[in-house]
This record gives structure tokens, sequence and C-alpha cells, in this order.
């Protein structure tokens, strides 16, 4: 997950270009992705889909000829959807266009002004206050005209007719735990997928955050219903520890799937809240949809958010593989979720003939094993799903499901018809 | 408001009397008061309208003819409700009739008797200590006759049929916080209303206590259902932080209203509970009216409580007009309630293009409005009142009301039929 | 109730057998029972009414013809349902049957195997230290073959239709808290009971735990919806707080009750869990009775817990009475909680003219009463019952029954229809 993270890396994202496009065929190469191309200025609910951005270089050089802002260095240097210039000025004039964060005076930011119709360069402060008066040659190279926007479509088909939606923003440029991270999860995530026969069907979408979601929602808008469950998932690799928002429903079944299977992790929940990412979207009131937020550390709350530190070597596999954990579980669960009836409901079945309980009675191992069966026998009445009895136990989803599958092979239970 | 609860602090109020007539007069100066006479012997619900207490002098000399206990010095000297006394007595015999705190020395009682058929002086344990045997000359000139329960109401007309009732008690003498400051704080809230054109109907009671919340509820029997929200208001001007008791209903509009307006104050809410002021008739279970009781530090937890420290230099000309603006705040939230519909409710709406969203977007000032509007157009379904998107977001009333209007204003919201 | 335990405690106990029949009889002798015998190979639910074990004598000889572990000294010192042995075997072949605490090397641990068709013997880990190689002479003079299993039924009939259960188990042998401190309380409950006329009948089950739970619901499967409460009582004797874990339900009229009359005592409660005593079979989903389990220090967390030094030293007859206090104060409430109409409804009631209210007001001995006067006033709306009253104001229930009493006497309360 590292590496696509290294590879992604330099790619100038911005909403709509090449950069995304070139994105997704990277991802493409691990997951097939069908790709959709939707030309500017097609209505999609209450928004336009803007003109497309390009650009191939940008520079600021000093009177010898060096750049001293190079856009090939990083992406960041040029604010996003720039328009084009090529000039020659004085640092006085050329100020007004260039942005720094003067108390980390080391960093770059990543700025973008889709609706400025203006231009500008990032540097670190330290950068420019090495700068002399110039005159500078002052480049952007870029187009900003009618073209696409562009994302793509990930889908494991299930057995079943619910959906699982899984989305991913895909607009930003050199940002590793903000974009990368969570990208790199869901193609690891969806490879896992492949390989099972899943009851629902999984939906990964990469696409530009708002317009993206905006775009998506307005073409899908009849088979939105079909959406179950759904995550957002964004800064995904950093150390910190997890986050989940709720959907704006509040008690959606992803709300109780999430915070189960993070029960057991340092983590916090935090109620629906309509600013963030695409899920703003999602729970827009007319879709209202069951989709939360799953972060580590989340957006401003770490130092590099928005700077050129949040890199690849912000971002670990150690927690990209704890979120890809996180994920898998979630998955787990919402495959396994079902309830269940009793067959044998009045008082407790005998366990030790059916092999479900070890004799003479020293539960040291296998005493979560065993309270597990007990407390699916005593909640199966049709009523408890097993997640309620995970959550009512407080037992791990997986071990209440193996104690479940345990008692339907001794036909003491059977699933609710 | 001060200089109110100065002039008012001297007269001597009772359940009846012409004590409470010169304070209605008063509070009409500023405010119009329909003034209610209920002659003695009148029904009113379980109870019936007492004999009328007037008194004019009442003192005990000491054989040097001075007054060592005069009620022109406060009427708190005198225990409401005296019979008339005029006699000479020794300290002995005198003795049994007097009351005073021996834990609190320099202070004199509260005292009343409304059953008790008796007399009684109040004075400080210090005056008595300073007392020989006397004989005394004691006198109370007093009535106790059939007559009048009075009680004024001052009503401001609001376009709609509900009416908001706000409860004051006249009955108590010189008590500046327990009683005057509530009233004053009523009388300037009834001004600055008056200049408004509300929705609701505002009815100000200024009545006894007890016998007079049950005489208005008797006389008012059918009307009482008009009554959407109320407050009683006591102990209105000390510099404590604010209680609100609940209604007995505990989630009725007004208990939500009060807990929203003192979030942002050093307050607690605490439950219902029978008894206390006048929200124990109204909030009896025949009638069960959505009305609470605000104070500042409630009766029988401040230490000048019922004492002649409870005096015009007790409540603080800050503590009131903090007091008002708390009434002003709710009167806003019961004005400005109401649901509306989103009516671009899917996907967020473009903010910028209508001028609610600064861009380039850096919300120092406006980001908590700007949250408002994030928070209004999504909870706008219907199902969701301005006061409860300003619960669940956590953002004062008046800063979503003005989000609200921005959007209504814009066309990107609908009231609720 | 002391007495009781320390006549009960050296008798073998188990699930079936002569130590039980002996620990009904001397029951027997305070309260009638009626004792049912159930015979070996009856179905019942999904169990089988197993053989009858009974045991007359059992020993460790040592060389010198010593008994080092010897059954009559206690009859923890054989494993339950020990299979009959008579041998001579040297210490190395003997070690297998032999069990101790070695962290608790003086006492005796408690031990049975129902399932394991084999033999044993408990014993402390000092005598195990103080045993040489032997030979030594072994003898269980057990029997395990056909009979019955025998438990007892103590009923107290009352007026109405509903039935009150306490369960307790008499399956344990010299266990004294654990076992035979609630079977005390339960006796002089059912004594103190017999001189009342109840609403409820009581019925008093002494059973073995498990297989005599499951063996009275199967034999009373019609007659169970007929339980309105219930409680299992165990552990009834230790100076430990108290403890209530909930029925199944979470919100059963008996959890309810229970945690109301512990709030004034020092306690925990807890929600159901599946494992614990016989509420496992009483809330088996198929019955889901309102059963829930008092304790003071619950199983497993006091260290005397299923050792010799769980014996008469360590109840105590405080305790106990205790702990029969906190069972009457139950049987009070289910006996008297029911719901009024205040037939005075429409502002507070006069309470001095009809000796309600002692006048002058001085509430010092009687305000807590005055305040249940004024609840259960404002709170008999024909929603609320007394319980109900006595949870919301905090009051104690015995309170609010007696200010009830005495406005019924009033003619301001008539029970609900």
């Amino acid at each position: 997950m590292h590496a696509l993270v290294t590879r992604l890396h330099p790619l100038c994202r911005s909403r709509t270009g090449d950069g995304v496009r070139r994105t997704l065929e990277i991802i493409g190469e691990r997951i097939p992705l069908e790709i959709h191309e939707v030309p500017t200025g097609t209505r999609v609910l209450d928004w336009v889909v803007p003109r497309e951005w390009n650009i191939r270089d940008a520079y600021i050089k000093d009177p010898a000829g060096r750049r001293v802002v190079d856009f090939h260095a990083s992406p960041l240097h040029v604010v996003g959807y720039s328009l084009p210039v090529s000039a020659v000025m004085r640092l006085e004039e050329l100020r007004p266009h260039l942005h720094t964060l003067p108390d980390k005076p080391e960093l770059v930011p990543y700025r973008t002004d889709y609706e400025g119709e203006t231009w500008g360069f990032c540097l670190s402060q330290k950068t420019l206050d090495g700068l002399d008066e110039g005159p500078y040659e002052v480049l952007i190279d870029s187009t900003l005209a009618d073209g696409h926007l562009t994302y793509g479509e990930h889908v494991i088909p299930g057995s079943g007719h619910d959906e699982v939606l899984i989305s991913l923003h895909t607009c930003h440029p050199a940002l590793a735990n903000e974009t990368l991270a969570g990208i790199a999860v869901a193609v690891e995530l969806a490879e896992r997928l492949a390989e099972t026969r899943p009851r629902h069907t999984y939906r990964f979408l990469f696409a530009p955050a708002t317009i993206g979601a905006i775009t998506w929602l307005a073409r899908n808008r009849e088979g939105v219903g079909r959406v179950e469950h759904g995550l957002v998932l964004a800064c995904a690799g950093d150390p910190g520890p997890f986050r989940y928002k709720r959907s704006r429903r509040g008690n959606a079944a992803i709300d109780r799937v999430a915070a189960h299977v993070l029960s057991t992790r340092e983590h916090t929940v935090i109620d629906f809240v309509p600013f963030g990412y695409d899920e703003r979207q999602f729970c827009s009131p007319g879709f209202d949809l069951p989709i939360g937020l799953l972060t580590r550390t989340p957006n401003e709350e770490f130092p590099e958010y928005h700077t050129s530190a949040d890199d690849p070597g912000f971002v670990t596999a150690h927690a990209m593989a704890d979120t890809l954990a996180v994920m898998e579980e979630i998955v787990q669960v919402i495959e396994g979720d079902r309830a269940y009836v009793n067959l044998q409901p009045y008082g407790e079945p005998r366990l030790g003939p059916r092999g479900l309980y070890k004799s003479p009675v020293t539960h040291t191992d296998h005493r979560q094993y065993q309270m597990a069966i007990l407390w699916v026998l005593n909640l199966s009445d049709g009523e408890h799903s097993l997640l309620d009895i995970a959550e009512r136990s407080g037992i791990p989803f997986a071990v209440i499901r193996a104690a479940a599958a345990a008692l339907e092979e001794a036909a003491l239970l059977e699933e609710r018809a």
C-alpha cells in the first residue's frame, strides 16, 4: 500500500484533468475501473460540471535563470485552477500571488481556487524570505477549457440486491495521508473482496470531492436506494487513533457496525455534522444515505494537513494495514450479520452432548467463546441480530459469529425466515 | 429596573390589601394593568378567597416611649396577617409573639401566618437582646375583614392564537431579590415587547403566590389551553448563576427553549418538583401547563432569603439586565422558531453564486455562520425546527435564525406548510 | 437464620440424593413444603432427569489407618457424583484424583463432575503436601443409580391471580454463603408473609440449580405465565454490598422495584447476562420471565467462593437480617404499588383543613412526608403508579405509600379503576 501512495504522490490532481486520469489509470492496473467522463457544462443537481484544468509546467525563475519555485518539484507549488500566465515581474508585483505558511516556514501550503479566475504559487516562507526584488520570469503553462470531469468505479457484484458504497476522493495533489492512503487501503480491500463471494455488491467510487460526488449522485439518482451501507474513507494512513463520524441518520447499521469494530481499538465516535468530506453530499436531506466517514486523525487536526509535510514519509505501512484490518472487519460484520431463532428456547439446551461445552468445566481459553454460545442462545429470539448480540455482550462479532455457526451446525439455531 | 425595586421595596405587601394595590398602581405607571378585585368568600377551585388584611401602624414602645420595633421602619417587623392588638405587657408575656433569627443576629426575619389567627413581631436577635423587662406598649393597628383579593394583568396581543404567560408573585413585603427584581425585569420586558408585533400574545400576571394563581386559574379555566409557553420568574436580581426548573411535562417547548438560551451562560437545569412558586399550581395535574420556573439563585439557597438582608443592596442592576437579556432571548426563540423545507435537498446547493459563501474560502469571522448555513440546509427536511437545529449544532439560535433568513431570501428554503 | 445455616451446613447436598431430601425436611420443620420426586430418565425440556447419587462414607487412610481425608469431616472432601471406589494405591496413582487450591493452601475446594463418570477427593494443599508415598486405602462408598430428583415448594396463597416466585438452589454441599444464607432468609421471609394476606401468591422454590429449575419449568410450563415478579436469591449472608442483576427484559417491574429498594443502600445494579444462577433458565428466551438475581457479593467475587472457607463463620446474622429487610421491602413495594387518581387535580387542594399539613408551617421532621403528599397529588393522574412516584421523587416507597393512604382517607385520591 505504501508503494502505491508513493507512486501516486507526485501527480498533479485537481477536480478535473489529466492528473486524475493518470491516477485512475494506476489504480486500474490493480483493480479494473469503469471510467466516466462527464462533459463540461452538464447539469448535475444544483451544479454544473466545470471546465477542465490541465497544466504542463510552471515556475518562477530568478534573474540567474534558476527555478526558485518549480511545479516539477511538487504540484503543490501551483494554486489549483490557476489561469495561464507568462510575464516578467518584480517581487513586489508577484507577492499578491504568493502563498506561504509564516508559522510553518519550511512547508509549502496546499491551495486551490476554483472560483477566483486568478493564478498563484505556493512556496515555503523560507524560500520567500530568500528572494530579492527580482525581476522574475513567471510562467504557468495551464489551460482551463471545456473538457470533462473524470471519475472511476470498481464494482464487486454480490449475490443479493444491496450495495455497499466505499468512496474515495481523488482531487488533491501531493497529499499522502489525506487522499492517497485511503485510496491504497481501498484498492487492497477490493482485491481481497474479489476473492470472496459477498452477499452485498461492493462499489468503490474514486471521484473528486464535492463535484465528483454530486455528479455521481446526479447520474445515479434512481439507484442510490440500493445503498444499504457506506463509508467515506480519508486520512487513512497516519499513526493516530481512529475517528468515526456517524451518518446523518445516526443509528444506521453502518454506524453501529463501525462503532462495534472500533470498540477494541483506540477511537472516538462523533455525531454527523454537515461539513467534512463527501458524506456532506451523500447525507444531504434529499438522499440521506446511510454513509459515515472513517478517518484516523481527521482533517484539520494533524499539523501536516494541507501542507507539503503530508507526504509519503508521514503515512506508515502499519497504520494503513490497521485501517485495512478495520475495513475488513466492517465488511465481515456487514456480510455476517443476521438474526437467528433458537430452536430450543425453553431453558438452556444441553451443550455437552452436542460437543458445544468442554467438560469438566474449566473455561480458561474458551471462556469468551462459551459466553458467546450462551449469549447467542439467549438472545436468538428472532428480534436480535448477531450484531445486537455482539453489542449487548461486548464480545467481538467474529466470536459471536463463530458461536452461531456452531449452534446452527448443532441444529439449535435457524436463520430467521 | 433597580429604581423600581427600590421604590417598591418599602410597601407592605401580603396576599391581600392595599400594599398589593399600591404595588400594582406603580407598575401601572409603566405598563397598563387590568386590575381584578375578587371578593372575599369567592370559591376558587378547592379554595376560598380569604379576608383582606390591612395595616396602618404597629410598634413596640419601651417605657421611655421609644419605638424599639417600628412597622414604619420596615413592613417585615409585623407577622403577615397579624390580628390587631393594643396592650401593655412585660417582655415575658410579649416573648411568644417575637420572632428572631438567633444565628443571624443582625437580621429581621420574614414571617406570615395566614391560618393562625394570632399576631406577632419580627425583629433582630440583637434588638431583642437589648430589651429589658418592660413593660412595653404594644400596638398593631390592623384589620382582617371581608374585602377583596387583588391581581393585575398586562396583555400584549399577538397575531396568532397562542399565549405566553409570564407570572410574578406580588405577596411579599420588603424582599427585593425574591419578589421585586422579577417584577422589574418583567415590566422592562413588557415595555420592549410592546414595540414589536409578536406572533404570540404575551400575558404578564402580577398576583399573590398560591391563592392568586389559584384565583386566576379558577377564573380562566376555559382559556388556559391557549397557553403554549410560560415562565414563573422569581429571585431574578442576585449575582448568582441561573437555574431553570422544567415544567411538569419535562419536554415542553419552553423547557427546551430555556435550556438552549441558558446553554451559553453558567446555569443549572433541574426537573420539575411539586414545590416552589406558582408553577405548583400551573403544573397541577388537571392543568399541566407548559410553564417552568426561572430564577437566579433559587429561594432557600441564598442566605439573605426571607430576611431583611434581601434588600435593594442585594440585587444588582447588572444581574437584572442579564436576566432581562435571557428573557428576551427566550422570547426571540419562541417567536422565531419554525420548521423549514430545503428546496434543493439533493446534494448541497451552490452557495457562492447566491452570495451565501465567501470565496476564496477563509471562514475566520464567518465560520460559525457558514456552519449555520450548512446545518439549516442539512436538517431542513420539515422534521426539524430551527430550535432543533440550534440544539443539535450547538450554535446559538439567533445565528441559526439569521442563516435561515438568508437561505429563505435566496429561495433555498421555504417555511413548512 | 444463622442457626439454620449452621444446622444445614454439614449435609452432603448434590443435584440429587438424600442430602437434598434431608435439607428439605429441615426446612419443612419451619414452613410446610410440598415435596416433588421426579424419576430418573424423565424428559424435562431438552434434558433428562439424571441418576440419583448417594454417598455413605469416603476416606483416604494412611498406612497407619488414620483418615487423612475424611468425608465425615466435610462433604466437600468428595467430588460430587464420584463413582464408588475401593482400592489401595500409592500417592502417585492417587494424585490425578486429588484436587487442591495451591494458592489457598489451607482451603479445601468444592468440585463436582456430573458428566465425567469418574471419582475424586478434594483436600487442602497443606494436607497433600504432608502425604508420603503411601500406600493408601481409598474408599468411596457411593451409589449412582436410578432414583429421583427432589425439590420442594412452599406456597402462600394470595387474593389475586399473580404469582411471585422466589427461587433458592439446594444442590451445594457445605457452602454457607452461596447456598444456605439465601435459604435461611427465604424461610424467615415465608414465615413473616404467612401472617399477612398478600395480593400476590408467593411461591418459594427449593431445587437443585439448573436441572431443578429446568425440571420445575418443564412441569409448570403452562402456569409460568402467572409469574408477575421473581427473584433468585443466592450469596445472601456475606457482609458485602448488594448486587441486583436485572431480568432479561431489563425493565420488568421487579427490576425497578429492586433498584428502588436498594437505592438507599450500598449496591450495584447490572444488566442481565446469560450466566449465573437459575435466572439463566427462567430468562431463557422461550420463558423470558421477569426474574432477577439478588446477591450480596456475587459468586466468584468473594475469595471464599467454592471453598471450605464459605462456612457459617463467613456469613453474619447482621448481613442476613439486612438481606431479609431488603426482601421485605421488595415485597412491600410489590404488594403496595398501584396507581391513583387525584380527585382535586386543578391546583393544589387545601391540605390544612384536611389535617394533611401542619400549621404554622415548619416541616422539620415532616418535610419528606409533606413532599410525598405533594408528589402523590401532582403525579396521581392515573398514569403514574406509586413506584413511579417514588422513583421520580427519590422518596422511599413506604413514605409515598403512607402519603397516598392519608390522601385516600381524606377523599383526595381514588385508586385507578
